[in-house]
């Protein structure tokens, strides 16, 4: 990727941030390094607990690479620190202690993950227990003595909690200057996060300046809406894509978002620059291109780049043919069910066959109008079929879930 | 001392104190230790800068002699850990870092005037770096998690400061942690402080039940009231006595006291028991005794406890000598002052004399009536005597400040 002058560079850094803090230091940043040829140190922090990505976590996973492209070096920071000691809050229900293993096993669930996206020789993973962990009572009172307590309550969650008088344990006042002091003991020159994350950026900002080094520029990124365009991606609300969702199930839930949801998943997760996404926004408001074909487009540049260019072209294909063509996928998965009897309702077996989570849910299925047996739509929900031993059916349960069922005897 | 039983104990341990929480506790511990015949541990802290005592500090000092006296081990804790570290708040004027020679040498200072009234073989010196100095980050997180933030901000001067906007660092929040993490350390029975120190103590008492030990009994003091029975006694507004002050300067300042007052420092400065002094007010109200009679045996009695029956008995006599029969004391600093001239004010010689702090001070104690030149009262501001080379002069400025001034030729 070239980037000619320092200005684009600045662009292609921060587009999609929220908060730059500040564009002048970071230009200035940019201009030094490219004088001395020493690349910046950029670190992004992440949970040690849960390693298990999603399209949400890439938008910052994409910033860093965009910094490795213009040659720089990115830190990912597993904050093992709060790991290794558990989190202490709730005495009831105290968060387990990880060990060292668990901790080293979760970092090799996020390399697996995360070199899909960056360079493997730009990056560099670390533990902010090598150094948080070998601080000394009076490192902690000096830290501690760097900010005050009305700054930590201005924290917008703090201040919320302490209004509605529900405890903040004082030990959460502490994290805030751990993550700072990260950025001083690996001295950065650039902090990203998301937006929640922008007060303990700044923090790190302030423990630099104390310190005597130069404050690391900070930028923070929006907080990815999932599949509704509605709640931010969590894997709890199920409106997510897995970064390690396979090709066909990762391309269709793309191309399940809106068309306006579509224009942010453009900016924060491709490299696409601005003025790349604006021409194609261009396309489709003077009918040039399509919605659906620039919606495509998104869906295979993002699978091209988790699974290979050929994974993305099959899943294109396969998602042709199932739903623009109304064809069956070729890959369907048999199962055997016991045979329960001669007849049986159609939501228990749409259920049984995993197809719906529940006979409730197959029940919902139902009346939507989404379930179809052998490609005809099942119109009443306490429809039968025969299910004597031997008996087949595709059954398909909304637009991409199908299961070919053979009842067997099991008497 | 004998005290029967244990309810006399506790009278007699709880006299003069504000908050005792809780007396069932206390007691329970009494009887405890009365079965075992294993002594309770008795902690209070001190400050590791400031080892000049006064008669405010020895209020607690005596309440821990009052446990000597029933066989239990004091501690005399001397909080060196942030004097080690300095304190960290304010970056301008940074309070200095003492060097473990400094805070040996303040130790030693301490030993000298607490072994006046504690009984060197039941006391323990100790030094709470020993224990916080080894706390690790993890320990701290730990710690910090046992208290909240709104618990912190109760506190009243926290409070205060945080409603002022006045700032609060946050490592003061992690002081009253350390402090409760020393009764920890300690297994404290009893902890002891002046009212202000409430807070404080009710978080040992916290950290200990949390940390599964038996929550330490607390007990305060009030704050005692200097000579003039307004202000809290302090070395700065110079209403004090002084562990060391010399036995006559001792006397002479407790017998400047009110009558009023006499009855706090008969409880809070003498062993007597709330009883004993009851008995003496009785003697004051029904004419049996009069209160300058009492005031004298309070004096000596706190002499005495100071510098010995003899010095006590010397300064007694001395007293009646001076102010009672009106007489000089026997020993009079003489001073030379370099003559003048042939003439001049009264209030300058006694300024250059020592026996006032400045000009306007003279004046005002000649306006006062409290300047006597050769025991003859000088009613005039603007007196003037000879001041002639070889001339002297018996000088008395206020109660008990005396010099022989003699004038010489310097010429």
């Amino acid at each position: 990727m070239e980037f000619g002058s320092i200005d684009e560079q600045l662009a292609y850094l921060t587009k999609g941030c929220v908060d730059v803090i500040r564009p002048e230091d970071l230009k200035a940043k940019l201009l030094r390094s490219a004088g001395t040829g020493e690349p910046l140190t950029v670190k992004v922090g992440f949970d040690p607990s849960a390693p298990d990505l999603h399209l949400g976590h890439t938008v910052v996973i994409r910033k860093m690479r965009h910094f490795q492209q213009l040659g720089h070096r990115v830190v990912f920071l597993i904050g093992d620190f709060t790991g290794l000691i558990g989190d202490p809050t709730g005495k009831k229900a105290t968060r387990p202690q990880l060990t060292p293993e668990e901790i080293a096993a979760n970092a090799r669930t996020y390399e697996r993950q995360i070199f899909k996206l960056l360079d493997p020789e730009r990056t560099v993973i670390d533990f902010n227990s090598r150094w948080l962990g070998k601080l000394s009572s009076a490192d902690w009172i000096r830290l501690a003595a760097k900010v005050t307590v009305a700054q930590m309550l201005e924290r917008d969650d703090f201040r919320k909690r302490y209004e509605a008088q529900q405890p903040i344990a004082l030990h959460e006042f502490l994290y805030p200057l751990a993550q700072g002091y990260d950025s001083v003991a690996l001295e950065c020159d650039v902090e990203m996060g998301g937006t929640d994350q922008l007060f303990n950026l700044l923090v790190g900002r302030q423990l630099m300046r104390e310190s005597g080094l130069e404050p690391q520029v900070v930028l923070t990124l929006p907080l990815l809406e999932g599949l509704d365009g509605v709640e931010k991606m969590s894997k709890s609300l199920g409106n997510y894509v897995a970064v390690e969702d396979p090709p066909f199930e990762m391309y269709g839930k793309l191309m399940s978002i809106s068309d306006e949801l579509m224009w942010k998943y453009w900016l924060l997760l491709t490299d696409r620059t601005e003025a790349e996404i604006e021409a194609l926004k261009t396309g489709v408001a003077t009918g040039q291109r399509h919605p659906m074909e620039v919606k495509k487009e998104l869906a295979a540049t993002i699978v091209t780049e988790l699974h290979g260019p050929s994974e993305a072209a099959a899943a294109a294909r396969e998602f042709e043919k199932v739903f623009s063509n109304r064809q069956r996928p070729t890959d369907i998965p048999e199962i055997e069910l016991p045979s329960p009897g001669a007849r049986s309702l159609v939501s228990r077996i749409v259920a049984s066959a995993g197809l719906a989570g529940s006979n409730s849910e197959a029940r919902r299925l139902i009346q939507q109008g989404g379930v179809r047996i052998d490609e005809t739509r099942v119109a009443d929900v306490k429809a039968e079929i025969d299910t004597s031993p031997g008996r087949e059916y595709v059954i398909r349960a909304g637009k991409r879930r199908f299961a070919k069922v053979r009842f067997i005897d099991t008497t």
